[in-house]
């Protein structure tokens, strides 16, 4: 009989289930890249979607923005398929304004790449732009009060590192000062 | 036929659950007055457990402190169960050191008394005294990732709450400058 | 000879000093409740400007709220007359892209009211409505690289406190759950 | 007649004020990795402080955690020469109990390796070991309001960055997960 093995993370699971859940909640990188060109081509005019995805995949290939990709997705999904408990349920299948978890989590995502990404996450998270729209339309029965926050987030923690890249470029520096 | 009822958040709900949720998961309040004693008792020595339990429980009066609790406390009872998706089923269920989440969540119950709560915050959660080391017991199968940190945050925000407190005595105000 | 009084704290001279502060700076309280009407106006259309008045002194009378204030324009006046170290002068000066402790500071002022004021205190931010668009111009020789921020946040923090008023006020409750 | 140059960053300078500054107030990286081996030694038996001096020095080459260490070392220095406004002079000089705006700047630069560095900077700067009980050291005359706080968050940021490193050693990883 083989004794029970003892827990040992492992972490290119946690990279793959993190690609895998966005897919399944219908969340393409050329969208959420689209969200950061969106949000930087004022800036850089000669900034390019593949650019964007290159910077999107940084972002996810990070463990703190991972955790909080699953953890906001599974809370989604059991809201969708009404397993919490009330009256967290309603807060959650509701998108609640008083609400604010989904809120926290997406603010440790834009922490990774720091400060200066807040703007753009508040910004983007009120303007709902392209797919942000999609993810917030409640006519659907799909619930993505986490979700749509999450990828708010992500795009924002994008813009931030094409920001820090750009002046190292600008610089002539070979190591970027923020990854 | 009666048309289904728009939503409406119900507040009182909201409070009744976190205080049911805590009772549920083995929480007293008296174990967290008994944490914040210990933050605290260096510096007002006077300070009573009663004083304590008044704090915990204007603490725990605060909606995002309520969005917290049953949060984490949700999260925790899921993966007691085994009812979240791999691999967060298993990061949850073993309070792996890599995940942050639960340290996000108390963050936020920290940040509503303000910052001079993180040093107390991250003291009694690396010390575990108290209730603290119990539900941190993992020999028990029960399943407190969450709630360990989300306590220790709410003993720490009461504590910031007495420090902002004591000091308008001192001064004979009669509005303590943060509640 | 007196010998020299130990530092004891004055909280109603922080009060005093951070009224006074933002008067020196230029901003007027009917400046702030305007970004608060213009944050909340589609919300509660009967929001009046004397109710967002209400709402900011509340949040000015938060010390955590007060402490960003004070350090913020502090650094603020410094940059501007020329009396901080070369490369920190360059910097706020110029509000450097790349230099964030001026979104950190702000955001722990919306911290105080929890976390569903991100949204509003980053677009705000970004837009830059009324006195924001002011503070903002460069060509003044005047800098506010903090101030700009201090003051959305503290708008977006008025905003999350009147939302959450008028959720208690919508079910009768006499206490609101977030102060 | 040379026109005044536009303002442009040069972030080499920004890296090496840090490096200078730090210097200037007394800390050495030995006495940081000290600290860094101080919160991992349990964890990590065979941790060097060799290796812990090269977690510090990647924990100080983030624009993000320089912008803070500058920002804090300029305001101890400045309430050190008297030439801050009252009251923020006498709050900072006296590292006032409710003064958080140290912990903040701290915070920002524990976020950037994410929230499993919160509980071991409440830690390290509640303990005070090592050089910290020094800075710590009011009969000095020297003011290390902020300076304390922040070499506690880069010691704590550095812990994180090990954590997250070991793990990928651990599981065969050419690529840690965070960095």
């Amino acid at each position: 009989m083989t004794p029970p093995q003892p827990y040992s993370l492992n972490s290119r699971k946690v990279a793959e289930a993190t690609e895998e859940w966005l897919v399944k909640r219908g969340i393409t990188k050329i969208a959420v890249a689209q969200l950061v060109h969106f949000l930087q081509k004022d800036y850089f005019p000669e900034l390019t979607i593949d650019e964007c995805i290159v910077n999107v995949d940084a972002v996810l290939s990070k463990r703190e923005v991972q955790n909080a990709v699953l953890t906001g997705i599974q809370l989604d999904m059991l809201a969708e398929e009404g397993k919490l408990l009330s009256p967290l349920q309603e807060m959650i299948k509701n998108d609640e304004g008083l609400y604010g978890c989904d809120e926290i989590l997406a603010l440790s995502i834009v922490n990774v790449y720091g400060s200066i990404g807040f703007t753009n996450f508040g910004y983007i998270d009120k303007l709902k732009p392209g797919i942000l729209k999609k993810l917030n339309d409640k006519s659907s029965g799909e619930v993505h009060t986490f979700l749509d926050d999450i990828i708010g987030a992500i795009a924002a923690s994008a813009a931030s590192r094409i920001a820090h890249r750009k002046q190292a470029e600008r610089e002539g520096l070979t190591k970027p000062p923020l990854d």
